[in-house]
């Protein structure tokens, strides 16, 4: 089967994989159906996460059940499904509190390259949920979206507790902060902050329910969202970047007693203790526990109340995923859905 | 008047200072009843905080008001009051969201000197609590620690949310901590683990609702708590200490999903973002808004319910502070109070 396969910083292939098998008895087989790349994959196009061996790329997916294991029993051949990129086995202490991702049994599936045209996911019955039929073709992008990046939003501004009577302020527009934007206005956040300089963008943000933009950045931006919230900051910030200057720009935007939710892949990042001591801000975030939302998320998608697919801007055959990498790495694409 | 102002490190002495009086109308001067030394003095007797000029020490305090400022209304002379170490005007929205030690208007009322016969207290409306009547002399030490080492210990067991079915973990054993373990009883938690090496403070922590003892630190402590939590870590640790091996000891003690109430002053704390992305804590802290607590743990003590006074095991008249300071400096007292 052809799959995408990164060679070096900026050398991304499409090339024949060993079609994958089931390994063990609590997997499934599916063929992909679309794919996606994502914002953290550019970490290695970019050679910010070091490139030691042919890796197989991708971790976003919805597909067809081809073959399940002999324990697999709630999935079936045939279903259209939508997983994660952490296969949890659902039951588990840490998987009932909500936090699949952290899952005892958790199996990182985009070890196997989502990337690809078939994929094998571990933990099928724990990882996976069917739709109740196979959706129509419009509906993919946005299924698709909720595999990570629209959960992954979600999950940010979940942590950042949105909701009702909050001002909200997202740092970082690719697609997780976009979909941020769309989470917030769903969880019922009174208005909406999109910290973002791109005009594309800003106007996907405000169609996703944005209320101000703001174009600042840095201190500048700090002082900017609380010009907006009377001099105390944002209830609630979503932190969708994972550098130094993001992770503190949300940190110093919210105002004591508030929330940080933070979903953007830390990378080199170090909180200074005192500050956060005295900032009196609630934080969490991390990977984001996709499963625990992936139920609600499809019915608002498959009910037609949220349209998160809207993020991909390009969308291209697998053979050219390399091209897909390269509009993502010059910003030319927020999101580039692949079809193998 | 007679006060303690630290002149270096190791170095407080006990001498004549100006009696304060009432500066702005909002403020109330108290005739100070008790005050004690805290943990955080220590910083200044160790001389890890410098020490650039003779300062008054001591924002730990219980009184009888003197006089109030024109504007004063709720609190009268006469009243005894607890107040905590930042005055708040309890009305902003900070204030009313439970975060007064961030109060937009407010003061370090430790910048006056508690350890002394007289205190100034700014807001005095916003600050202090009076008790319906004055209290019996045997309350007198517990209602002190409400004034901040109860109420720290309070916010920490609140922000590392213990609570009932929660398995919460206490790092750092001085009388934070022990008092962090009190508040995780009072507030239902199932099963509570002190983390400490001496045995009068590991006996107190059994009085005070502890169910496990771990007398292990670091990667050891952090092994510990995992095994007596079927591998996985509490559901909250409170961290009462405020060096970087206490945060990550406390971190890693947490499941996934869980909670850290940090309460300790950071000093040097640098936290790895990548590992906190990874762990799923959530994270809270800082200094503790005693006034919203205030109130609650007023009835605690004067109904008997609970008895906070215990940590101080050490009373000195206030001639005596450098006295104080040494036997905690040394660790031959958990807490020292001063009776002016």
């Amino acid at each position: 089967m052809l799959g995408a396969v990164i060679h070096a910083p900026g050398d991304v292939r499409v090339e024949e994989r060993d079609t994958p098998k089931i390994i063990h008895p609590t997997d499934a087989v599916i063929r992909t159906v679309a794919a996606c790349v994502c914002g953290s994959d550019l970490w290695d196009y970019r050679g910010i996460n070091p490139v030691t061996a042919p890796t197989p790329m991708g971790h976003e997916y919805v597909g067809v059940v081809e073959e399940v294991g002999d324990q697999v029993t709630l999935i079936k051949p045939g279903q259209f499904v939508i997983g994660s990129f952490f296969a949890s086995d659902n039951t588990c202490e840490i998987c009932r509190a909500g936090y699949q991702s952290s899952c005892v049994h958790r199996e990182y599936v985009g070890a196997g390259g989502a990337q690809a045209e078939r994929l094998r996911v571990p933990l099928a019955d724990g990882t996976l949920v069917a739709t109740p039929e196979p959706p129509t073709e419009d509906l993919i992008p946005s299924l698709l979206a909720a595999s990570d990046v629209l959960g992954t939003g979600w999950f940010g501004a979940v942590a950042a507790e949105a909701g009702p009577g909050r001002t909200v302020a997202v740092v970082g527009d690719g697609a997780v902060g976009l979909l941020a934007v769309l989470a917030a206005r769903q969880l019922g956040a009174e208005r909406i902050i999109a910290m973002s300089r791109h005009e594309d963008r800003q106007k996907l943000a405000v169609e996703f329910g944005a209320t101000d933009i703001v174009t600042e950045r840095g201190d500048e931006g700090v002082a900017k969202v609380k010009e907006l919230t009377g001099g105390l900051g944002a209830h609630s910030v979503v932190e969708a970047v994972g550098t130094q200057e993001s992770m503190m720009q949300a940190i110093r935007s919210t105002r004591p007693g508030g929330h940080v939710g933070y979903v953007g892949v830390a990378h080199g990042v170090q909180l200074p203790g005192e500050e956060l001591f005295y900032s009196h801000v609630h934080l969490h975030g991390g990977p984001a526990p996709v499963r625990r939302f992936l139920p609600q998320l499809i019915d608002l998608i498959l009910s037609r109340t949220i349209d998160p697919g809207k993020v991909f801007d390009l969308t291209l055959p697998l053979d050219q995923a390399a091209d897909a990498y390269k509009a993502m790495d010059e910003r030319r694409a927020i999101k580039a859905l692949l079809r193998p």
